[in-house]
């Protein structure tokens, strides 16, 4: 298994990497080959830091090497659709990270790509790694059962905050050519895959408002993190993507949703938030309080009320892997879950989810929505 | 001083006026001489209950009558421009009921003789009573202060769940022809007001979306009260009013907004809901903790965080005419606020707020929400 | 119907007499004949703002009125027993503020009055207002109809803040002769009350720590509020009662309770909080939240989880005499329940609840908890 | 680097040495040398699964080793005093779980031993791990900064609800001569713990009571886990220890507090709360919702209010090694910041906390409440 990239989700994926035989019993053993960058001195010591036998400063070393299996790839979204094609064509299985791509025609091809290479048992999946938070994961289940009823309503929001600050440096996220898209592919596709996912309904149309709010910014970010301080007084770049993204849809089993995507609420720090409203049932998250699902149920009338459901029984997704009840997991462990689905579905033979034809989905909401928003608003079929 | 109309808005300005001079040191001393509504027996027995000295059959004779300078207005929203004219230009203050009518067109001719009386000392106000909830008055105190720094984003919702029910009956709430709109002028308005009261600025644009889940509903509604029990399996009328609203907006300061109202939020039982985020602080408000607002301020940071600030203290506003800290208050006293200010401003001779000219400016988005709607949510100016 | 005093206490029962009659059907109908006080101007002032027709310099004189049958004792505790023993030897019924004494021996000789009257068609009952929380009622009834199984645990804090500044005036409620005690017999006793009440199990024994931080405070504190501003500089006072008391206990059905009441708890304004936990099902509740009430039921598991019912549907307690669902009430509305049940009570000629011997059993209570206290912490029977 | 014992904490503490390098840059590598247990298949079984190198039937023989330097106690309290005294007589550095031992005797013993051992540069930390967690650091960084002002009040609760089913199991968690006591030194360990290093201050007296709700439960509790299904109509064995423990206690800086630990708390899975309440601020923690810290300030007001602070900023405790702002951490962190902070005090030869002797003034605190809890609540000094 080799990995590309190596800065905020490289980190988070060799984790999952390390930790799923843990606590897993895993059909196969992952083997943490190598990792690839660009860059000889900070990928070697990537590698040595995050646990993988060995660095290539060319990405194209671990497709051609026989005894990797499966490239995990963690950059940014300009350079998705190059690696997962070319290692798909390959036979090798791919995790790739979300967005899918920068634009519905490279996910295009690459959905294609996936397709063909299923028949040569080979699979993708698209890293939409909020589904494995235990939460989550219960409150698909639940509507899988029916407890919701008819759905209503659909609510979406993922707020972040590190933006606010006018000198926040111009790092690679805002740059369109590399990142496709700024809180609208970011973080608004994690809400558009969750809201799908969990709702069992898709997307059908749309009407979008998209904002930038700071037209430049010191230059200076670093590709690592998420922030980091700029020269408030130093050079400026154009901001190339949205700062923030608001859109309204309609789904194909009749609900309609409201969704928001930014990272200009100050205070919120990862609020990302999906409330679901339905005939019989509503369901609440709020990713600053992971660990926990908030649910009503009319049949409870008239002592109903949300119930704030700790999702840590050993019932509840993943969960009898860890801790005892009550002792709540982390960020990471969504990615130590997908490893998890992603080995047992390689193991099994079979197409993993999200594949990327879902996360192709995805990108055509997020296209629906651009199109919208630079036509008045006006509706926009996906 | 009279009032029109004796139903659920009829009992709270009632409970109101019989409240301030208790716990307000009025300027004048209101008396609460007559209630008018159109069945003779009920508006006696309700004349009595809520302490009014005399009943009429015929709200004229409220006007007519020399002993009364307040007319208050707590019926539907087709009724309101022809008594509201008539009083204004009787010489009659106006204390109207929102939204404060049921078209652009009728709030213009209110809007009108409400300027037209203020020449002649008579004021008018609409009773968006949301304002006068002491936290949402402290918001507007902080944005006021600058406290907010540059406002970016305006979320609103006003979250409902009683007609999540198919059965509920069809009561004038869903007669268009009553009530002019849905979800959008009963609990939309409100929203409308209170983000751009609070923020201080004005909506300009707008792209919408309306729904209506379920398309008719069982006879026999009362007039009286907002929901109870239809005859399951008896006849059916025609819901002819939006069921859910949701827009997104932008305001005339640089502000993004997103609005919804919906009564089919299954759980969420008066969740309006208000939060701006600023360059410097955010508020966040829900009605369902009507007595606390959520303060973040950039300036707290590294150990910032959202403080639920109590807003019972005596600095508040209206609170120290009240309990001790801590111990909140209801729904209703909003509705002595409203009457205490107004009772103040025509003391003072001051135009009161919100005047007609503002409920007009709620009443164009009203319009623009529903405009934008029917022709593919294109974007719509205000 | 007569009232004594007319500060904090005065002005809610005042307002319950005013509001009762216009939100509930009551089978008498209260008159507020008159409010006593020492001073004159003092008390005349309050019978007009309140709403009283006259105004009496002496309480004796309104037991002598052939037109007042009930006494309303809003007093401090020290004149408690006098007051109501001469009112129901004169046949008056008597609602009297908490606690009922500031000793047993007083609320033993005010029970026996209280036992005596009885058989004269005459009534009293004590104003643990608390019970008549909506959210509180709603508690009580899902004990007594066995949800909770066998009750383990009694966990009840009343916590505030307001004299956590060490220069908060010495006013009476700090002096021991007037007041009985300090946060123990003022706040400690409603959730002795509440906890008693709602878990249908009496206290019967103790273990207890009182504490007093401040030991001297300015004099100047005013006879009205709970607070208001001391001169820091100037003279001091002891503060002769207890700041902070905490106790554990064992009651009468199995359970073990912990308490805690103080005024130091910076922050927490009116946190009067109880949480019972049994084998089937648990409550909890925070009057900083008082329209929630918290159920979590075993019978959800695994997707159990506290529920946050708003205690505002119509089949709640006194609820469908207000506003819609979701519609929150403050802290008056108890005061108006508890009026509504004394009147149906004296009406139907029952003993209203609490009675003097209910409140008799609190007072026990709270002079076991003295004794422990003062006898090393030592195991002390009710 | 040897363990001893591999069930739900030895899986704990493995995953803290296995991932502390990766997200952290310490001074010493360390080197997961072996795991002992008594079954030779399921401590192989184990070591593979944990990423231990080797594994030993006998914990003798992990002192013997030569490469290894350091030895982490995971097993019950009963066994810890041997293991620990051998090991650091042996020049091994010890990490032992908490509480030290079952009786202060043999934490005296430890505790000496300790002392003796840190001429010789040999180190024992007692692994009370939540003071790791970034929320309780914090706590604590605030405390020592002095923004609480005098301290009043300490509340803490550990509530847990896993033997509320009275057939739940008797596991050795319920054998005094394995466990020492129940809820008490299990879970009320913790926040005395907690309560103490956070506050500074030191308990001196306590006033307790203790209680067994169930008598005796099914036999056939598995070692492994906490709970497990017992056969609800097999034999029975008596509960040697606590259900629940309340306690008083009074601080040497003059704070009171109040102590409950419980595992009969329904719906509390895993509520380790601690309050304090300070002249100037407050601190509110619960681990329920473990990456928050609630901070009131009386310099915020009249606008304060609890902030909640999310505590996954760079600024925080431990935070800046792992994931971007409001991405929270999971149990087992704490666990991992535990093994960094051991690590890098051995290698600067210092002292690492809390040492035995720390963890010995704890136990003094575990003796004094069950001497009073078997003396009538008597206040007993430390």
């Amino acid at each position: 298994m080799g990995m590309v990239g190596y800065a905020f989700m490289g980190a988070a994926h060799s984790q999952a990497w390390r930790t799923a035989p843990r606590f897993f019993d895993l059909p196969l053993a992952p083997v943490m080959a190598s990792v690839a960058g660009r860059d000889p001195e900070r990928v070697s010591a990537a590698a040595e830091k995050l646990g993988w036998h060995s660095a290539e400063t060319e990405w194209r070393r671990l497709i051609e090497r026989d005894d990797i299996d499966l490239i995990d790839i963690c950059t940014p979204g300009d350079t998705h659709e190059e690696i997962a094609v070319a290692a798909l064509e390959a036979g090798k299985h791919v995790l790739c990270e979300k967005p899918l791509a920068n634009s519905v025609a490279e996910a295009e091809r690459m959905a294609a790509a996936a397709d063909a290479a299923v028949s040569r048992g080979v699979f993708a999946m698209c890293g939409f790694s909020y589904r494995r938070t235990p939460a989550l994961s219960l409150a698909k289940r639940l509507v899988d059962s029916g407890a919701l009823g008819q759905l209503r309503h659909v609510r979406a929001q993922y707020l972040q905050d590190w933006l606010t600050d006018e000198n926040a440096p111009l790092t690679w996220r805002l740059d369109k050519s590399k990142s496709g898209s700024g809180s609208l592919g970011d973080i608004g596709a994690h809400i558009i895959d969750a809201a799908q996912w969990i709702s069992g309904q898709s997307i059908t149309g749309v009407s979008a408002l998209l904002e930038t709010f700071v037209k430049e910014r010191p230059l200076g970010g670093d590709f690592v993190g998420l922030g980091g301080a700029g020269a408030a007084g130093g050079p400026k770049g154009p901001v190339t993507v949205d700062d923030a993204a608001i859109f309204s849809a309609r789904l194909d089993g009749g609900a309609v949703g409201v969704f928001e995507a930014t990272r200009f609420a100050l205070g919120r720090k990862n609020a990302m938030r999906l409330e679901l409203n339905g005939s019989k049932a509503s369901l609440a998250f709020d990713f600053e309080d992971m660990n926990s699902l908030w649910f009503y149920g009319a049949a409870d009338e008239p002592n109903a009320g949300f119930r704030k459901i700790q999702v840590t029984e050993p019932e509840h997704p993943y969960t009898a892997h860890w801790w005892p009840v009550g002792h709540g997991l982390g960020y990471e462990h969504a990615f130590t879950h997908q490893v998890v689905d992603l080995v047992e579905a390689i193991a099994a033979g079979k197409q993993p989810t999200p594949s990327f034809t879902d996360a192709l989905q995805v990108q055509r909401v997020l296209e629906a929505v651009e199109t919208s928003a630079a036509d008045e608003s006006r509706w926009t079929k996906v």
